[in-house]
């Protein structure tokens, strides 16, 4: 049976050490952020994490969650108890603002805490994730009327929320989508329409479900231009705001699916359900987009969750299970074999994890700073840097971050063998479950065409530039420091080749967009490299600065600069492959014939 | 759901275009295998697999097995009456000595005809796939009487026969195993112990199971030179070698598992069983080594067996699906949204699925083929290059191939985006079935330690000087053509990676014997791409060949070399990451202490 433990001291080396956020205590955004509260959050949110949530991780998945015919669903046993918990520990308060129940802490906090309630149980912290979602749509669009409504259930996790994009005939291309909304004589709207995969649309563990779907209204202009985003709760709130006439929606089926058992992924149909605008009529992509970066950061966290509790329950099994003998010679001989431990193969599979779930988490925590900083810097141009780092390098962290999800989860498996096959071990769970993060909420090949098409153009290529310039300034203030000139040194080579790919897109994307196409997702793994290679040379820096000094836990310091030395010969050098590879351009592979793809 | 139609003419042209197997026909160990008898088994090989084993690849992977009080283990629903056709129709005897009721077909046919088997149902085709292992078993190192009692019924189909290694204590290290085989008065054995992970061990689609079950008699020495190979048959055979009195055997428990849903994984309990010794006291592990290249091929074979069905129902999609626009212009303005293969990022997923798949196709169809020769060359110098082509590849095939069966399977399930999913397409399965072979039959990483510590020393490095000259010829012939040269320069440096590899491994292994386990599986995974590279090298001369002489389908032969570019562009250039990688040494890994590994 796999296990969990929060790598609460991993966080508090990136928050204390690397971005010094103690620097922060006290200013716009970071108010109640001081150090000690915010070292006793993490504590708390991990031992939360690993005894209430992670206990029910495989039980969920074994059990999943049950449609009855009346259209209700079930959730695995002990869910609606661990949620419970959850509200009444206030754990979705803790970003949310004060004015409706929120202790309006820093992202940079949230995102760490979401990160161990997904490593112990990603299926159920996805029902006060997608809430979180739900309550910055409203922030950022709802009206008055409508936030002092919805958000402090929402909040406080009474009610829960969800998002209903997708359609039968529509996923990514969202122009293309039919549901309904008719307008009503009071203001309100007849939503009507079937909307696929809505995660946790139906379920059993808070009073109300509060949809915000889009849809069409009778006069809206055709594609995206055309989609209104509406509010439709499950139960109507009545006078008192409290759940009162049930809605006409219904869940109408639940997926049989590869993983993420526990959390109903539903059919939810809406047959001219009550619902209200949010925001402006034909502006409801943008009103989605608002939560996008959100939602973005918080999946590709969840492959930092996936990849971490997988590590630890290889890294676990490397420790204990006796096979083979080390090449060099017998470590205990008398034991009947080593420990996996000794062999380089396995430290390979380890290592190569440790140095990839390492570098994501302090690229993401880095982010969540960012997603604060954008809003609350104290000067217009530190606030303009972080919202650019943020707008480039969040699909960079969702795609990247989920591949690594999965990959490392795989790998860890193989270190189990053929017991990592077995059910009951867990660490197939892992797999299953981290693959869907690669697909929803923008497949990882959109978020490489958002980054490329989208974000690298942005402001004349103002923030890719920033991120050059800021990789260029370390490298060269860490070439002084003799333990970190190889690290350095290797993420010059790879920051040239992000460069050298940058150059080649200017130059050939004009000259045909099949180009940007192909090159996107490789142009993608290079950034993601660099920027996760920049976050170990900021890693390595403040370890050697705290052995230098003598502080902190001298063991784990090292172990920091092997990993960060191992990341840049263990990862880094797939930037020149990736580089060359892109640099082929789009004509082989847009000049096979359509039909050629077929096998007849 | 999904669907599977086999790649005859894929094969047919390797078969034909590239190795020129015709020219071979009547040859020793080619008797029967004249071009229209091969191509006809193909064609129906090819519709046996489409249209009775793959409708049952879903369903079975639902319903799974059934273990029964009675230790009885049921198999999903129609698989029964499949392998009943299966045997009926003598799909078994193909590759079979004449003397057992074989056909005596050469292997580079057999490989090819469970390609199709394995693509359409990879579970089902593993009851038949492991009694080939005991049959090869058998005909290695079993007595004349052993083989008359046991070939023909195995050969038949009529009896199935398994693999038992593995104990719940040990798995690579088989020096570990406990099993005791005490002698009994007869000359026959008394097996008893535990083992674990046996495919297929138990079921109800053969009126008999043939175990062969590694175990130690009472004076064997320790370790892996004191292991015997056992026959145990479920029930022992009576006089008339028909299924006689139940032998004290049984199937404790069935797994739990990930995938291969169909074929049963069995722990089985030995209590006493009589069993007959195969081959010499203390050389039971030799003869299993007998079967394991055979086994191991027939593993990478499954990887390719997954990765082509993926690819179909991936390109499928693709061509059905509409989504989006394609980035220079609608290209089907009349439709609501262009199809998937449009987008260049959905493409660059076909074709690296298309360039790896039948990459490896013709890798595992030509290694097919020199085991045929390691057998039956005319000149001892052919007979030896090929079998040291065996020996040396055989590793990297099984282990590359699988590693290639998942990801391309894994791409596949993305280009289906959320749909990929849900259970009832088809692509999850592929995904959980092909995850297998990448663990059994020797793990992956136990693959790349076989080829460096063992294969590569060979003969003083004969096998890989061989393989190196036979590269460099063919570069240097293909620079002469055209529109080969480019592909003929990008294998040339990869080629050149690989050797500048072995020679980093040749100097700094012996400094070391961690250096060569760190770089194993870099190495390994460098060579299968110079190997894939010069079999796509092959297949563009055979296809420009065919275009210039006018000859075969020209949108197949154009295709053919499309993807040949697409492997240069898109894949090689990773020999150079690769190298780069491994040349790091394994001083950053080991220097880890254990315990720092451990979340703490």
């Amino acid at each position: 049976m796999a296990s969990y433990t929060a790598p609460v001291r991993d966080t508090r080396f990136i928050m204390e050490n690397v971005l010094k956020l103690g620097d922060r205590a006290g200013k716009p955004g970071f108010e109640s952020a001081d150090p000690d509260m915010v070292a006793a959050i993490l504590e708390e949110a991990g031992k939360f994490a690993s005894e209430i949530f992670a206990p029910l991780n495989a039980p969920g998945d074994a059990q999943g969650c049950t449609r009855h015919d009346d259209g209700s669903v079930t959730v695995p046993d002990g869910y609606a108890d661990a949620y419970r918990q959850y509200c009444e520990a206030g754990w979705g308060t803790l970003t949310a603002p004060e004015a409706y129940g929120g202790q309006a802490l820093p992202h940079v906090l949230g995102v760490a805490v979401e990160e161990y309630l997904s490593s112990a149980n990603m299926a159920l912290a996805m029902y006060p994730g997608l809430t979180d979602g739900a309550v910055r749509a409203l922030l950022a669009r709802g009206s008055d009327e409508q936030k002092a409504l919805y958000l402090p259930k929402l909040i406080a996790g009474e009610w829960t929320g969800t998002m209903n994009l997708t359609e039968p005939h529509c996923g990514t291309d969202l122009g293309l989508l039919r549901s309904r909304a008719e307008p009503n004589d009071d203001g309100s709207f007849a939503i009507t329409g079937t909307k696929i995969f809505i995660s946790c649309g139906e379920h059993d563990i808070a009073s109300n479900i509060v949809h915000f779907v889009l849809a069409r209204t009778p006069d809206a202009p055709p594609g995206t231009k055309g989609i209104s985003m509406f509010i439709v709760p499950k139960f109507l709130p009545d006078e008192n705001g409290e759940p009162g006439e049930r809605n006409s929606l219904q869940c109408g089926s639940i997926e049989e699916k590869m993983g993420i058992h526990g959390s109903g992924t539903c059919v939810m149909n809406y047959d001219g359900a009550k619902g209200w605008l949010i925001g402006e009529e034909n502006k409801g992509l943008a009103a989605m987009f608002i939560m996008m970066n959100a939602a973005r950061l918080w999946v590709g966290m969840q492959g930092l969750g996936q990849a971490e509790v997988a590590y630890q329950n290889g890294a676990a099994y490397a420790l204990d299970r006796r096979q083979g003998r080390a090449l060099s010679g017998a470590k205990d001989p008398e034991e009947a074999a080593d420990l996996l431990i000794v062999h380089p193969d396995v430290r390979r599979l380890l290592m190569d994890a440790r140095a990839k779930t390492e570098g994501l988490r302090a690229l993401i925590i880095w982010i969540g700073l960012q997603t604060d900083l954008a809003l609350h810097a104290e000067s217009e141009e530190e606030r303009q840097q972080a919202d650019d780092f943020v707008q480039l390098l969040i699909p960079v962290v969702k795609a990247i971050g989920t591949d690594i999800g999965y990959d490392v989860a795989t790998q860890m498996q193989q270190v189990w063998g053929g017991h990592g096959y077995i059910a009951e071990n867990g660490m197939e769970q892992f797999v299953r479950d981290a693959r869907i993060a690669m697909i929803y909420e923008g497949a990882n090949g959109v978020q490489a065409m958002d980054l490329v098409g989208r974000k690298l153009p942005m402001h004349g290529g103002r923030a890719v530039q920033s991120f050059f310039a800021m990789v260029d300034k370390e490298v060269a203030q860490a070439k002084e420091t003799k333990s970190l000139s190889d690290l350095a040194g290797a993420l010059e080579k790879a920051n040239g080749e992000l460069k050298a790919a940058s150059m080649w897109l200017m130059e050939n994307a004009p000259k045909n967009p099949n180009n940007a196409g192909s090159a996107a997702y490789m142009y993608m793994q290079i950034l993601g490299l660099v920027a996760m290679g920049l976050m170990w040379l900021r890693m390595g820096a403040a370890a050697a600065k705290s052995l230098d000094g003598g502080e902190g836990d001298a063991a784990f310091m090292q172990a920091k600069l092997l990993c960060a030395r191992h990341f840049a010969n263990g990862q880094l050098p797939d930037a020149g492959a990736l580089r060359r590879k892109l640099s082929a351009g789009a004509e082989t592979i847009m000049k096979m014939p359509a039909e050629s793809f077929l096998r007849t």
